[in-house]
């Protein structure tokens, strides 16, 4: 099983680094949590740890501690923020899984009864109503 | 949010204490990992920590360093083992999101190019199938 090496260019690099906006919801020293901009339903937020890795697959261990924390903080904090029935967590490794960028990222989405996923290529949300939604997250993670 | 305590006589539960027999891949002093009696794809295994919680909203967050670990064994396990091209990880909180157990499990699913998931309500796999499947990860946690 040949490693594919890491892409210093990959879009949640750029993220990391600032190079490309995103709207935040959650950073510490280890991870950040930002919005999903092709979400799959409201409240659709990724959790990315700052090390760099393709995906799950080629990650060092230590990074599963502080990564999944904050994926509980961000689960927590979008049912309590969007009044949702419960949370889809999902992680992607390799094009035949559905990664389309090649940073560890975990999916967080907010569901909610009876109502289906929408596919992830589904097309850009309008910038607003992710900074709203974010505002939302943010402040059910302060409360 | 009312958290919904945990039941003790779930079947992962049963499946920990011994009561009910599983394909068991992978054992440690956290974390078990196990075929999935329904699956979505040949290979798709069960990883479930033995601390007791009904899903990773009200985990205790020491569990996830552990069991995300396992779940990356398992991943590449999978992939080495069924010569997969990608492998889906989905961890799914309350029914809205598809929960049908209710103690925490990850699940891990290799993926091939092309070939959508099976539905998780598919029917039972043939017990053979599944103790072939589960050998096939053993040997390439040994491997």
């Amino acid at each position: 099983m040949a490693e594919t090496p890491y892409d210093t260019d990959n879009i949640f690099a750029k993220i990391l680094r600032g190079e490309i906006p995103s709207h935040r919801v959650y950073e510490d020293e280890a991870v950040v949590a930002f919005m999903d901009v092709m979400p799959q339903g409201p409240g659709h937020t990724l959790v990315v740890p700052k090390a760099p890795s393709r995906n799950l697959l080629d990650a060092d261990p230590s990074t599963f501690g502080p990564l999944f924390t904050v994926v509980q903080k961000v689960a927590r904090a979008v049912k309590r923020g969007f009044g949702a029935d419960g949370v889809t967590v999902m992680q992607f490794n390799e094009p035949a899984s559905g990664q389309t960028v090649y940073h560890l990222h975990v999916h967080v989405i907010p569901r909610f009864d009876g109502i289906p996923l929408k596919p992830h290529t589904g097309g850009m949300e309008k910038p607003e109503v992710l900074a709203q939604n974010a505002e939302k997250i943010r402040a059910a993670l302060r409360s």
